[in-house]
């Protein structure tokens, strides 16, 4: 196949017609793999990065949760300009807490979709069906132009997307392929469990195989880390499983790229107990409001919340605080800060521009809290009894680093090179993982021929 | 003229032809412009934006402070991807403390050499002559190579570039000018004086009538900011004096836009006594290093200061923090954080995520104070005796809203629009406002014909 070049949301992509892969695995904290590596557990990936392939320390989109940086490596931006800062929103427009996952959120179009439009066929399969809505736009179903003009169209080039959470149910008109079980030769998966992940990856060889998509997507799940710390048995056990996948992608000839939308930190005692400030209810106290359900007092919103709550409780370590009228910001942000386990305490406008995010979706103070604390609302409102064992979680900065690995040797991008005008910074970021795996790719090709 | 079109780190610049000024007024404050505006001082400016212009809110780079923000202006990015993040820095070459006033510090091209090279003329004027050596590169001294190849070059068609502080010693091999003196019509000013401004606006408004530089770059000092509050007389006469001045461009027909390099606040107690906290004193207590100048300690790197110090005597509200070898980072910050007046403490990775600010001149910990509040070393090494007048001050968050002024009517850029590949943030920057000048105004002309 010819190369194929597009552009969309100011990034250049060129596509050189061998089929590209990215492989998000969720909650993938580097020591996850660095103790499978260590623990003779990823052969492929030690291999690959040993001889033919490259690692980077790399960053991910804030807050450091599963649908913003999603949404980053579908956009090739932080949340600033894509729009989805979180799970869960107080939605401005109507002052109602929503979910996030409806694709009227979104602010731009992704790069599938604007390689679709350039005629390169897309894949993308996610592990739960939470986020295939979003980034189904512009595949399967009608999305923001490519091309940039703001509207809504339908896609140029029908692609897929499909969850294995949902596997069973994919149709054509809906996803763009169905009888998923049968090609993928797997029975439908528990949304609690690894094989949820295993299922979309396994989907991701399949499709390989039998359809060779030029641009393909493989999300995953974090629910093997969010219960299982770096180097244990089960946490191992996934690992190798992920290498096996990615080392039959590589077979097949694909430029495979790894990476993570958020690491995963311990947030417990040593008792076990999860280690938590229950902000709203702290900054209630400050406000003079009490009780377990206070009128007129703050609401604290935690962007983590989603409908899978199960291993998590809606417990992170970002929180977006929305004050009464009338509340002394300047007194709550003094009264905060310093407090032990919280890290970071700014108005929201600070925080939109420190962490490239939406002012509009954010509040009045956005709070962080350490690697080891979890933020929550009042004690009352989270159901800690499905925690079966410590709490882990993430959010916030304890959780920026994550894996960036290419299977492909490559010169380190340099600023310049992998923001463009965006001079955001020296870092690369997991929502470069499209541009490293095409036009740099591209580049250091042309440079070595 | 016709239309130019240049490009240099990843973003475009469409020069219609018409002459382009950026008015850069040192630590303008939003009030100042508002008091002034109120006492009826800035009737230009009044007039402008009610009728033919535009006003944005807008932030400036951080550390809030000149030679980072004039840089950022001059490259249209933030100080991680050119480099300059202080006035003053360790130079993790030498592990000496040195001035950032070296073009070797520099990281790429400004958008002054690569509008040269495209055959524009262009003119710089700064008050101080600190700022000069940074900017003339490309224009009257090599500088690096604006199509990006890294090499240091020399000017492609030299343009003029001199302070007003020694304006009388300007030449054309240096500056690519001499007898400015006598041009402008004015005697040399003092270098602490609201004359030191009055003198590079005049010479803007010369050189736009004699010579019509095609790009011209004005930038001030902030004397008077640091000794006087907003809607102060003297802070009022300034203004008008700006005003004037501008109102001069306006008129001889260039694109003007007025924008600052950072923000200014008091940073005093009620008794005029300046508020600090000596960091490296505080630090070391924490290390248990004790004594006036202790061995052993950390050193605070304070990126505000510079030769002129004497209104602020290197107080500023960012601090860069070095430990000693074996020290307990996380100890110190969990130490640093949440003492009154200290807004933010992080690792120096996170901050340089966090502010696209380089790494690698950056310390082990980024401590920032609050708005009434200022960071010093130890409390002897600051020669206050020189603050005449209470401290007022810059560096911190507290100084991120700055002016945006254009003398045309424009829409809002969106973020990709204003940001390209970047995807940095919503909010605009000062570091925007050349292409506000040029391409926004060239789009926006040719959406309306």
């Amino acid at each position: 196949m010819p190369q194929t070049t597009f552009t969309v949301n100011g990034r250049d992509y060129v596509h050189q017609g061998t089929p590209v892969v990215v492989i998000c695995i969720d909650g993938s904290e580097p020591a996850y793999h660095e103790l499978a590596i260590e623990a003779g557990r990823m052969p492929w990936l030690k291999e690959v990065v040993a001889t033919r392939g490259t690692s980077w320390p790399a960053h991910c989109a804030i807050p450091t949760l599963t649908n913003p940086n999603n949404m980053s490596i579908a956009t090739g931006h932080p949340p600033a300009v894509h729009g989805i800062c979180g799970n869960y929103i107080l939605d401005p427009a109507t002052g109602e807490e929503v979910l996030m996952n409806d694709p009227k959120f979104l602010r731009v179009p992704t790069l599938f979709s604007a390689a679709s439009a350039a005629g390169l066929s897309v894949a993308i399969v996610t592990a739960k069906d939470k986020l295939r809505r979003l980034l189904a736009t512009g595949i399967t179903q009608p999305g923001l132009d490519p091309a940039g003009s703001g509207e809504i169209v339908e896609p140029a080039n029908t692609g897929i997307c499909f969850s294995a959470e949902k596997a069973d149910t994919a149709t054509l008109a809906e996803n763009g392929i169905e009888n998923v079980l049968e090609l993928v030769g797997m029975e439908l998966p528990s949304v609690y469990s690894s094989e949820l992940s295993e299922f979309a990856l396994a989907a991701g060889v399949k499709l390989l195989e039998t359809r060779a998509p030029d641009v393909m997507y493989l999300t995953l799940t974090d629910y093997i880390q969010h219960k299982n710390a770096p180097g244990t048995e089960t946490a191992n056990d996934f690992y190798a499983m992920v290498d096996t996948y990615a080392a039959a992608l590589d077979a097949l000839g694909a430029v495979v790229v790894i990476t993570a939308d958020h690491g995963m930190s311990p947030k417990h005692k040593t008792d076990g107990s999860p280690r938590v400030i229950y902000l709203e209810e702290e900054v209630n106290k400050v406000l003079g409001v009490t009780g377990d359900t206070p009128e007129g007092g703050s609401r604290v919103i935690l962007p983590i919340t989603d409908p899978y709550t199960v291993h998590h409780g809606a417990l992170g370590s970002f929180a977006n605080v929305y004050l009464p009228a009338g509340a002394d910001r300047d007194a709550i942000i003094a009264s905060l800060r310093g407090r032990p386990g919280i890290s970071f305490v700014h108005t929201s406008e600070e925080a939109a521009e420190l962490f490239s995010m939406p002012l509009d979706r954010m509040g009045d103070i956005t709070v962080l809290s350490d690697k080891d604390t979890a933020l929550g609302r009042y004690a009352a409102w989270h159901d800690l009894a499905n925690l079966e064992v410590p709490l882990r979680s993430h959010g916030g900065l304890g959780e920026l680093n994550i894996p960036f690995f290419v299977n492909r040797v490559l010169p380190a991008p340099t600023e310049t090179e992998s923001r463009g005008p965006s001079g955001q910074q020296a870092v690369l970021h997991n929502y470069d993982a499209y541009w490293v795996a095409t036009s740099h790719v591209a580049a250091t090709a042309a440079a070595t021929v």
